[in-house]
């Protein structure tokens, strides 16, 4: 590569290569490799039938299939965005305090390419060099590229078993109130639903808690707080209580969710989605429109067909079963062959794993671990990509996020086992040095 | 709408509605309105069965349908890539200086959607807040959206019925260096085909001086000066001889070249792409990685199958045809029924006519004469909306873009009849007032 050029901006400059971006490639490039990265998903899944079937029919009458064709409009496909507000007012009818209609209105919704170009667009709006956005302390590591391509601080929220530790993020902004940094904050991202990477699923009482919590420190920020919950494993549940999305929450006004048919329909049919505060639908509409002017038509299109023949539906019934087994295969692999000191959440969702190694065996890309395990022919996501920088905690090191998404059976019990065969040659190495070093911990 | 948020971003605050946004939304409300503004495309020849073909056959096979079905790179499927390289190189074969085969190489080559996501990537790979882009006077009137929303200033370069002028671009560069604001220009961007809004094609020569004098000015800018060349309407083409690219001026590292298949294929696939000097395919692949890392692969592989079947040329040979005779349909209906101080380009290609009224007849956006249009059902584009805002000079306002493009031929010729009423209605009113207004000019 000839060197940058020093003509490039201060965002050209700064922004670094995403991770995913060589994740992908390398898979990619090594046909033989197994993939226990990127987020590809099941491929016999894939709904080559379903997808085939709508598109013929759109094309076929005339009507649809000039519409498909031709430009639509910025925010999207009018048919499209009825049927996702409805249906995301169907998911939270289990809402205790009852939901505003207005929350779940079509005209609050954007059509965007995957709900990656949300998250853009949302930062691009919201966000100068400087500001600071506070996320799950892991989160989603695509997140952490586009946050630092804008110049952005991030601020990490402890994570449990029920999503962010809600006295972490109350200590976090009393803590920036007091710095004077508050008005610096322009929102908290969530990936709520079986989040990449953890599987962790928030309880709609932490999302109630951290809304109030924002609301509160409103004043002293000088601006409203939004919380961004990007719901993109939502529909790739299949354990577990369905849990309400943050716009059940009676403030829906603070409220920016990010949904995606990427993963649940298709990665190749890039529709996403975001539901946003009317505040924001001007803004993000009209940097939308510089972006591209609508994303294309003919996959809302499909959407709107798939989602209208109960196609969608079925599809996702069949694909929680899929996951399902795909998610104890894995997880049965990893008792099988780990060592007993190697710890992880079970899923009920999602296309993840997420495994903690001993604290003291290092396995971020640059380590032996990582390393060894390529040379095995197994590609994993380092959990420490999954990590903020963030000056109050060092990244944990020793955790790796599997996917079974995409993986075949066959692959999920080979690439397990020769993950575990590393994990044990390291662990018993990691000892032997511990021991022989006598008692440093 | 309730007030914008305080919390926007400086980028968030400055992007302003594009006027494309309120054209689509005008034309898709009103379903009665003629439309000859938004640049839809000729709906009859939208290539349905071509495109059910394609998808049926990718579909049905188990290994092209589960990766169109699935994620690809960032940069785009490399059988689409390697195709699209191979056709420019064909299309500029012959220049006059042979072509280096570097410049065609498909690893430069980024998928983008639509090329105009390309033109938002390039610029924020390039342009702080306060830097200059030189433009056509006037140019495509949503890159203006593009350089308002990142703060840029323009400077607009005089057009020529061959492109741009080059002396004024020379003195303009000049100036800029003596008034020390040289550092400050990030590229020239041209619209190099039938030109929209004006028709005009640049001829080569015209490209070559372009990048010379970018060359010369190089040292005091500090950093390399590019030619952003955006060939949109290159395939749409009818009349007269072929044009090669500036990628065939000697001079590939200064260029980078933007194309699409919208406009030629079906503007609801929005699949573009860009060539881009080597420098600069990193930091623009890293910031589309972040943007939503890479366009949808079912629509990628549409292409490549339809550019490999044949069909796609023989669409493109039919869309000439079809173009070339609504073209002549607009011309000759603005002949029969417009004033004879009316005057307009015979466009070769393209999709617009564009249309000078006399001088002292306003027709912007807020002039009585588009208020008018509007009333008897006719909607074109405001001539004064296609150029910069530039001190050096005042807006004109006395042109319109007419598009044959997504108008029936009963729609041009009802469409050209009632605005070339209001036309006479105006040019009439207008030389009234200004007799009896005495010898004001």
């Amino acid at each position: 590569m000839p060197r940058v050029s020093s003509s490039l901006s201060a965002l050209g400059q700064r922004t670094s290569e995403p991770p995913i971006s060589w994740l992908i490639k390398t898979t990619l490039e090594r046909p033989h490799l197994i993939s226990l990265a990127a987020g590809f998903t099941d491929g016999p899944t894939l709904p080559r039938r379903e997808a085939a079937t709508a598109l013929l029919q759109i094309l076929r009458s005339r009507g649809t299939g000039r519409a498909a064709l031709q430009y639509g409009s910025t925010a999207g496909l009018p048919a499209l965005r009825e049927r996702i507000a409805a249906r995301l007012r169907q998911a939270d009818r289990t809402a205790p305090r009852g939901r505003s209609a207005d929350a779940y209105a079509p005209a609050r919704l954007v059509i965007t390419n995957g709900s990656q170009q949300l998250l853009y667009l949302i930062t691009e709006a919201l966000c100068d060099p400087g500001d600071i956005v506070l996320v799950e302390d892991p989160t989603y590591f695509v997140y952490l590229g586009i946050a630092q391509s804008h110049g952005l601080r991030l601020g990490g929220i402890r994570m449990t078993s029920e999503g962010i530790d809600v006295e972490h993020l109350a200590a976090t902004l009393e803590r920036l109130r007091r710095t004077g940094e508050l008005r610096r904050v322009m929102f908290l991202y969530l990936v709520t639903y079986d989040q990449n990477p953890t599987g962790v699923t928030t309880s709609l009482e932490r999302k109630v808690r951290a809304l109030a919590l924002l609301r509160r420190y409103e004043k002293d920020a000088g601006h409203r707080l939004y919380l961004l919950e990007d719901a993109a494993y939502r529909e790739l549940h299949f354990g577990g209580e369905p849990v309400c999305s943050a716009l059940a929450a009676g403030d829906s006004d603070r409220v920016i969710y990010a949904g995606t048919f990427s993963k649940p329909f298709a990665t190749g049919v890039r529709i996403g989605f975001g539901l946003l505060p009317p505040a924001l639908l001007g803004p993000v509409l009209r940097i939308k429109g510089n972006h591209d002017f609508g994303s294309t038509s003919l996959l809302q299109h499909l959407l709107a067909r798939v989602l209208a023949s109960g196609d969608y539906e079925r599809h996702l019934a069949a694909l929680a079963r899929r996951y399902a087994r795909k998610a104890a295969l894995m997880t049965s692999a990893l008792r099988a062959h780990f060592p007993a000191s190697v710890s992880w959440h079970e899923p009920k969702g999602g296309l993840y794993v997420w495994v903690s190694l001993p604290g003291h065996v290092p396995a971020g890309p640059k380590s032996r671990f990582f390393a060894r395990a390529l040379d095995r022919g197994v590609l994993y996501v380092p959990g420490e990509l999954c990590y903020a920088e963030d000056p109050a905690r060092p990244r944990p090191r020793h955790e790796l996020r599997l996917s079974f998404g995409g993986a075949s059976d066959e692959e999920i019990r080979t690439g397990i086992a020769r993950l575990g065969a590393v994990a044990h040659e390291f662990a018993a190495r990691t000892r032997a040095s511990a021991n022989s070093s006598g008692s440093r911990s």
